[in-house]
């Protein structure tokens, strides 16, 4: 059928949707949600919304701007359209859902279609749901892991030993990868670390970073950062390093959803890409920690370590205490300048934040074999100059720089600091408007055991904005973040 | 957070969607598919979609027609958006998804939020997920499909015996329907059929009942059609009679998924919408049939039976031969005429067809105490005239009348007639043009066992287009529809 192009200049985020009038669809046979393929110099296959008229005539077809670009057509070219064929992917997402094992080519099949945004929604819903209600077993999460890690762009560094370190999260600050990449790169090992920015929390590491220096940064750059400074640290999200990942995340967020086998080839996959041959992964245990007790971290480390076997990583995992916030900045610049405390060897800097990360780079070198120490090379200033090269190479920004206004929250009695609650701490830095305002958020004065009297300063509110200042410490008048008694 | 309305002249076929911009979102602290409150003189809560700006700046919300309707906001009208909690429903659909029992109270609280398209197709496909993987006991299936039928319009008569008659579905023309409802309304009894329109196949009853009547009807007119004739054959997606329904149905498609406890709340709900007291359930087996064995048969049977039980209505179940078309016509027109055929008792009238009716009708006089004869009704010509009075009450149509264009397809050797294949049958009709060409479609001329010899008629292919009609022919050639051996 001969339908003429009109634009609705409207993105699906990344499917490829069409909008057909109803009185074609069925001429065309087809239903919403079906495929069609359209065809002018190029051919593209695209889901089916069905259009009642009103933006759509018949004899139209609407395309959203991924169609449009696919095919490079213009407003009223004429392009021929007919009904195609379910990819062969939607068999094997109703065999998971039915509780039945994938073989190889069959998870490779869907992640190509899910990579060349062949499914929808719906269809991308059914295989979380599958791999959510029946689990994936430890061949089918290497497969996802592996097919996942080598669909998207490649970091080729040529190197024997590549390291790695990998949170869990959900604790607070924790800016540990901000130190030890500088501290293992110093030591002379490869460590290219991708990071996230913040979705529910006041800070990524991504979002922490970019107060000093660029993260998003083309393949071919950050290939050229690390060859020159054995190490970065950008957002994983400037690639499309494990593509597929970040397509399944967006359906599981609705229920907040987290299958394990996806979650475990969601870390790892990122590690197949950028060619990751040791790997330390941190999993915090506490209230508000996405762990939050020692049965499922155990669980969690073995699934870890028998997946990184299979796929040639060696994969060691520590369990750590999660319950508060590790540093005392909660947002992006407060974070990044407990870091620079740390590199600079400044009297301010955060002793949890800094044994934490001297912890986990001293058992990275000795993973990898060298003999160096951690704490020597943060001591000689090595990790700092690193540091320093890095941020260079990636391309400097501004660097740390607090927000206009601030708020002291005190104390109203006399006690001990009983809790300091991660999520609680967050939700106040974000209201004062982090990780928007990287000069928002939270600088903490007293973590859990503290003597506290009455007057004493618990912690300071951040904000470039009176407005949001006021709305985040009102906030904190009703969030009870801080436990004395 | 204040934002200027933008019309994006998009219909999103139910739900409520809003498009924010990326920065927008984050100010207010929303992802894409969580919940924004948009308020003008009214309120509603629309699930979000972000935009990177193509189409919707930072102070704009680009609002699909639902949400325009909902709020009556025009152009560049100002409204208030603030972040809004996730439904209740959400929790109780992961509940099912982590194969957990749903109580009434949590059964009815999906429905209501579906029904007033407060959840994403992302949301309703979990559901649907969760149903199909750890499914839904007798209770559950129940409730659901009481919150379902109490969830719509519903049907007043004030009646103490409402009967009606079910078909499973899959096989070719089985336009039973329009022969019980006129013998039942003639015997006295109350018959208000709703019926579907064709997805897959050539025809459904409400298509065929269409070339004869008006099958779209508001809820006041079919009950003065039922209290004036007893009986009514419309399309049962006029109404919002279990409109739940129509939207789980949406979401199974893409992956053709049928979840016993949905398919079976989908048939009953529509009951308890109508009141029905007693019912037949016709239950075909055959290849390309909904049910292809005996033993899913007889297990759906007692579902039904269970299910009926339970929400107060007689059922009874019937598992017929449903491996060949049942009528010799296949399109609306055709079926229509073999319908007239029967109740004019017209010699060129399927026996077939007939005899299947009048088994089924002679069952619900039965369960109704009723003591009259189903064929007794036909031959005296009193389901004739009933029909007229059904046709005129609902308003007459133009009738039957054949396609302009026919072609007759021969058999090319001796021998007899081994399979008529439901499913080629419909796809050839369908090529030609039916159902929305309802004058297209295929003419049976022989049965299963029928004895033929080279150059007999085997059928003959209508269409009102020379072009439809070639590509049936074409499509005839390749697609063995008929065996003979």
């Amino acid at each position: 059928m001969q339908l003429r192009v009109k634009k609705l200049n409207l993105s699906s985020g990344g499917p490829l949707i069409a909008v057909v009038n109803q009185d074609d669809a069925r001429q065309l046979d087809i239903h919403a949600l079906d495929r069609i393929s359209i065809k002018n110099k190029h051919e593209i296959i695209a889901a089916v919304n069905i259009d009642s008229g009103k933006t759509v005539n018949s004899g139209e077809i609407g395309l959203f701007e991924e169609v449009v670009e696919s095919l490079r057509v213009k407003s009223s070219e004429i392009i021929t359209a007919k009904a195609a064929k379910r990819p062969l992917s939607i068999a094997y997402i109703k065999k998971k859902l039915d509780g039945e094992h994938l073989n190889e080519e069959e998870i490779r099949e869907i992640v190509n279609d899910i990579v060349a945004n062949n499914l929808s929604q719906i269809e991308l819903t059914y295989f979380v749901a599958g791999c959510y209600s029946h689990g994936l077993d430890l061949d089918e999460t290497a497969t996802l892991t592996k097919a996942i890690g080598e669909s998207g762009s490649r970091l080729r560094l040529g190197k024997k030993i590549i390291v790695d370190k990998h949170c869990i999260g959900g604790v607070a600050n924790n800016r540990t990868s901000m130190i030890i990449v500088p501290i293992i790169a110093a030591a002379g090992l490869t460590i290219p670390k991708t990071s996230t920015r913040a979705i529910t929390s006041a800070a990524g590491t991504a979002d922490t970073m970019e107060v000093l220096a660029e993260v998003s940064l083309p393949l071919k750059k950050i290939e050229s950062v690390v060859r020159k400074t054995n190490g970065c640290i950008i957002w994983g999200g400037t690639l499309d390093l494990a593509s597929a990942d970040d397509k399944l995340i967006r359906v599981e967020y609705p229920l907040s959803l987290d299958p394990r086998g996806i979650l475990l080839a969601s870390v790892l996959s990122k590690n197949v890409a950028v060619g990751t041959t040791h790997m330390l992964i941190d999993i915090p245990i506490g209230k508000g920690a996405k762990v939050d007790n020692k049965k499922d971290a155990i669980r969690l480390k073995r699934a870890f370590m028998s997946l990184g076997n299979i796929l040639g990583i060696k994969v060691k995992c520590i369990i750590t205490d999660g319950s508060q916030p590790i540093g005392n900045g909660i947002g992006p610049a407060l974070e990044a300048r407990d870091v620079m405390f740390i590199l600079k060897r400044d009297s301010r800097r955060p002793m949890d934040l800094e044994r934490k990360s001297v912890m986990m780079a001293n058992i990275i070198l000795k993973m990898a074999r060298c003999k160096k120490d951690a704490l020597d090379i943060l001591d000689s200033g090595l990790a700092y100059k690193k540091m320093q090269e890095i941020i260079k190479m990636q391309g400097k920004n501004d660097g740390v720089e607090l927000a206009k206004y601030n708020h002291e929250v005190r104390s109203n009695k006399n006690g001990i600091v009983r809790e300091v609650n991660n999520k609680k701490i967050a939700s106040i830095a974000r209201i004062a408007g982090a990780p928007k305002d990287i000069k928002a958020g939270v600088y903490l004065e007293v973590h859990k055991g503290d003597r506290v009297r009455k007057g004493d300063i618990l912690y300071t509110i951040y904000s470039e904005s009176v407005k949001n200042l006021d709305d985040a410490v009102e906030a904190s008048k009703n969030i009870n973040a801080i436990k004395i008694d």
